[in-house]
């Protein structure tokens, strides 16, 4: 039950079979640091290239393939005053024929970042929006584990290790799962957002650097086929691809499993309570694989 | 402003430029029932043929094309003490791999309707889910104008008039708002579920009879592309096709012109709110034509 | 074995349950004209309102649900010396980012028809293309029977019923098949094309009126879920659906219960020939619902 | 101008930035052997692991990020007698209810190879189909450089780097090009077919190892962003993506580049020329990525 400060020196811009920073066990804390989306530090210099660089990848003990990695995001502080972001829509997300209409996709716009008001603002007001600001609401945007058959997949997509879901649901308080397909599982992270709307349809949350803590642990011999997640209210599970009715498909298989395996649901009753209570929620709608998360609220589970 | 009390004698099948049932003025509120999915009345008789009857047209005088109809969806009261829906899940939620495995589509689970306790219950217990209920939460599956061109579209897909939409989102105390297509607008209205999740992934909620109020406005010469609605917290708008990805296009296509439109904002404006304050739900996934709801928070709005 | 000469009055822009212009019987020969995509006839009237303006319906006698169609198509004529189209790609079938550099949508393309010659020429030469032309190759755009449960669906899309496919392959000498959904099958056809390119990806062939003659049959209680044809070299079964993906899952299913129900193959024997001589091509990329075309060569089936 | 003779004693699952097995330089000639997709050799026997052995990676002297690797694929000779494949369709090929009734997609077919015929022959008959024989047709289905950002990619799929396009026209006097995204290439190649239906819908051709020689070629300076090809009649681009819909935009996007970089069209007439004249092909629709071909007959192109 260590707690490790780790500061990178190095970042990935792929999740894969790297040399690992630290060797950690189940139980174990990390506090670190990431960099922003563009490779920008705390201190605003941009110290590597992007996309989204990670840190790590950090190697739990112990971890096999089978297993189930176990990731508590503890605490997600942003460690500067702005973070940055498009205004203009990513071209995907509107009619083809209204795409000529969006606004430049170079242009940036800079938020600060307020931790007492616990807000984000514009840092120019634009016009009739004003001063425009929105919750602080930390999270993080690609994370996951080593792939499937040494694969090195870049940071801007994500698959069944996770990788870039920007899911504004990935916030503080929240126990992440991935299958893990290498020894150590090797957990990368990055890519901190301040803010994110749903869908990420600007490509951008307010992207910023951030000091990030959490602890890790194993479910041995429990696999999983897709990234799952837990907060106070819910369990769910993502599934990512496209079009988003494949990242449904996946989500929603993933979930049929866990009722089964983890709570005792027959497959009837699975179904059953799956198609009258599932809700779902978008993750990211920007990168070649799309995110669809399945939930499931707690209320309507069996207290184990 | 007249109160109508409608008693239907025939029921359609698709949605078009049929005869209408009644005229009504805008101001004027219209209380009606509606059969379930399958055709059965408040006695539970068969009274028609499936798929999703629907009680009207009703001719709203004075609507032309380039108007938008306004519906406000006053009340909706299960008017029998049971409802249907199916256990199983629809095949196309699920990974292909994993569809051999769903239970039967043949069978059906019985809801009992419990309008004291504002609950629907399973009839029958079923294994480790017990004597499951969830809330009785009315909304209207199926709505919407007659198409443009003189269609006349089956109730069991959806389009830009509307239609099959199935979200649940489209209950008591919303407005609803659909294109005029035709002079008198033509709406209809039925499939009423008591309660439904998100996505209708098992093609069904607690479907049965309903009593329905609703009242009819229009916003002459205000023209819309899509379903669009309004609750006490959100605007949102509806995209209806496959995948889910062009549902989104037009969806979010759609918010930004209203945007635009009646709030004012330049198309910068618009793209930067969306692109941070958007939030997505889904309607049905079972549909020839699935269903993606782009929503705004009225607090992130100008106060008119 | 009737020759009908049939000289169109009116014409619908949808295929759906109107009043038939004519009964004909299984055996029957029809000779007819169509006007083009725009409303257009031979003497380059515009004569009625696009989309697709659909001569018929014709009234099959004995045609009953659950029978097929059998459509022959014997002449396409050109009834004039010129036709339409249009220079720029449609907005779909680019990468998002490439839309803003398309031509525009609004201008036109005229083509010079010359029989003699059997080509089509680009009336007014363009740069290096210089007086481009192209084979003149007659096909139907759009086909079909009235669609289930008394539906009027625009001619500017297509299902299980036929429409709007332009598959370029549906030209002289090959025999159509439509499943019948309503007593008399209610045929309609029209939007012809002198040259069409794959996927139709610019919206339009060579579009212009036409001389038709077709021939009828029916194959009673032979069912068919898709519409199929047949011409000197394969068999075909048209999908009509979005994205691609499912317009081939449709057309996939169509051809392994064909091989199934028609020529004798077991399951595991329809799916190896299926698996390892299957055949794929594209008919439109442009409409709300999209067209894939499931061949099998005749080289490979049993001789019936 | 060298001929190299190679032969390989280990293999890659991942396309990547694998240390190069061999450098050569432009102009010269490879010959060497490719396992099947499980890994077996000329002799049966299993050497390496599946999915898709890669042979290479090639290090291709003078390479660099923005220039393109010519490949020409000179010879494709079974080195074994036999090959096998799947007799069950893919789950996500047919309708969602009818992927139950499709054979189990653990059986094989066995095929004999016969070079003096020129045909494979289904090693066992199967009822109806007899003696089922195909021509020998040889392909690679799997061939590619090192992708962007040092990536490392399963050979189970596809991107702009090439990988498992499994598109049957990828034969025998057919040249390949690929973009170089690493310094070398790093140009890999493995998973021959004898013979391939289109779509490759069961997950396999007639599976077997090979002989293969091929030269290479660089045009320095001169990008592409997806592969491209080019045979006696055609010349060609690849998209790899799903839905079917974006592989289309990819393909469809490249081809327009390549009509306006290298044969001198503007934008106005580039889009008139595939508008009217483009044919498509699919490759796989069975991996994570699909492959849609993007063709234009030479015919149609200014002789340079």
């Amino acid at each position: 039950m260590k707690i490790h400060r780790f500061t990178p020196t190095h970042y990935f811009n792929t999740i894969g079979s790297h040399e690992p920073v630290l060797h950690i066990a189940p139980g174990d804390t990390v506090i670190t640091t990431t960099v922003d989306a563009h490779g920008q530090d705390a201190a605003d210099r941009t110290v590597t290239a992007g996309p989204n660089p990670m840190t790590g990848p950090f190697y739990i003990e112990g971890a096999e393939p089978g297993d189930t990695l176990v990731v508590r995001i503890e605490r997600l502080i942003p460690n500067r005053a702005t973070g940055w972001g498009r205004p203009g829509l990513a071209h995907n997300v509107v009619d083809p024929t209204d795409v000529a209409a969006l606004p430049s996709r170079q242009e940036l716009a800079i938020w600060r970042i307020d931790p007492v008001q616990g807000r984000v603002y514009l840092q120019e007001p634009m016009g009739k929006l004003g001063a425009f600001s929105l919750p602080l609401q930390p999270m993080i945007g690609c994370f996951g584990v080593a792939p499937a058959d040494g694969q090195a997949i870049s940071t801007a997509t994500s698959g069944e290790y996770g990788g870039n879901m920007d899911y504004n649901g990935y916030g503080e308080g929240v126990t992440a799962y991935f299958p893990v397909f290498q020894p150590g599982a090797l957990f990368h992270l990055g890519d901190g957002h301040a803010w994110q709307g749903d869908g990420e349809i600007s490509g951008t949350g307010v992207e910023t650097s951030f000091e990030m803590q959490f602890s890790v642990d194993l479910r041995k011999g429990q696999p999983s086929g897709w990234p799952r997640g837990e907060n106070a209210t819910h369990i769910f599970t993502a599934g990512n691809a496209r079009p988003l009715d494949q990242a449904v498909q996946h989500a929603t298989s993933e979930m049929l499993r866990w009722l089964q395996a983890d709570y005792g649901f027959s497959a009837q009753e699975a179904n059953l309570l799956l198609g009258y209570a599932v809700e779902y929620s978008v993750g990211n709608m920007f990168d070649p694989a799309y995110t669809m998360i399945c939930k499931i609220a707690k209320r309507w589970l069996p207290r184990n």
